[in-house]
């Protein structure tokens, strides 16, 4: 693969796949409605990306990028108790996919179960991706039980997992009933039950 | 559509179409690849199915039928306490993915996030299916509040949607690990936790 002669090009093709991906899942997606979508020539996707399996992996790694730049910052904000920013978290989180009218879920979670038995790049970059999810989690879940006393199994990154876990079921759900309402309940019930601490105090 | 003239064609087709849609997503599988697999012409596909997005819905239904026949008298079993049963059921489950080395995740959690944007007819069925599934649940967890005295909000139906959204989210990140941890805390540590009952309980 040749070195990319414009990194506008690979930002462009980031862009269309992430958006394209996002509404319509993998495999209903050709490389030339990609390559159509950013503006450049069909021809020009392998000077960028040695597969569409590859590409794959890399939009998913936009993607996760993007959700660490707008939001990772309220889990650590100090001004807030550690419990309160991880429902904060989920909240910014929850206010993107209202944006989308909660029709197309989690990109993460979309290609998760499109793809992990058939691409092996995007399953390690989502294997990855759900790893450093947790660990960003887990920081302000450990924080929690420092502060509030509470009992100290399961450990952070294990109940870090449970969290995202369960709110990729509420993202799933959302998108079938096209519903906000597993999202609610994930905030104010699942939650506060999984971390352990009763509602008034997030 | 002209009334099918063999129902063990249809059977076929359902089978194939459960095997491969679980193995490799909807997109991925083309019509000649599901009527070679059930032994039947490519061109008898439309006189059982209007097209392919009905047949998504109708082998989701099978799906579902399929748990329902296997797995839903552990809920009614009146030997065991009401929580523990629904504990059995999601063991119960977690058991049939294991046989599948947990690669395939759950079929209605997959084609959830493949299809619910892009076909309407399967995103009714699982809709439909998640509802079922939901009130199936709700009967015991119900059952168990009403013995174990515990707080009656949220409604049972909106708790048994959680526990579910929380397995799906655990099938998914097994699919992607490739490992059963997210469904060995799911049923230790969420499913408890979610349901108000100690693990000791269950």
């Amino acid at each position: 693969m040749p070195r990319p002669a414009n990194p506008l090009v690979r930002e462009n093709l980031l862009n269309a796949g992430l958006a394209l991906f996002h509404a319509q899942g993998y495999n209903a997606v050709g490389i030339k409605e990609i390559t159509d979508t950013a503006g450049v020539p069909k021809g020009s996707f392998y000077s960028y990306y040695g597969s569409k399996n590859a590409f794959a992996a890399a939009v998913l790694g936009r993607y996760w990028t993007g959700i660490v730049q707008t939001h990772s910052a309220i889990l650590s904000d100090a001004s807030l108790p550690p419990a309160q920013r991880v429902v904060r978290f989920f909240e910014a989180l929850t206010q993107d996919h209202a944006e989308q009218g909660f029709a197309l879920g989690c990109l993460i979670g979309n290609l998760a179960l499109e793809l992990s038995d058939q691409n092996e790049e995007a399953r390690e970059e989502l294997a990855s991706i759900m790893a450093r999810w947790s660990a960003l989690v887990a920081g302000c879940l450990a924080e929690a039980r420092d502060e509030g006393g509470a009992v100290e199994t399961p450990e952070a990154g294990e109940l870090a997992s449970m969290v995202i876990e369960a709110w990729e079921g509420a993202a799933m759900r959302g998108r079938v009933d096209r519903s906000r309402a597993p999202y609610d309940r994930f905030l104010t019930v699942s939650l506060p039950r999984l971390i352990g601490v009763a509602h008034a105090q997030v």
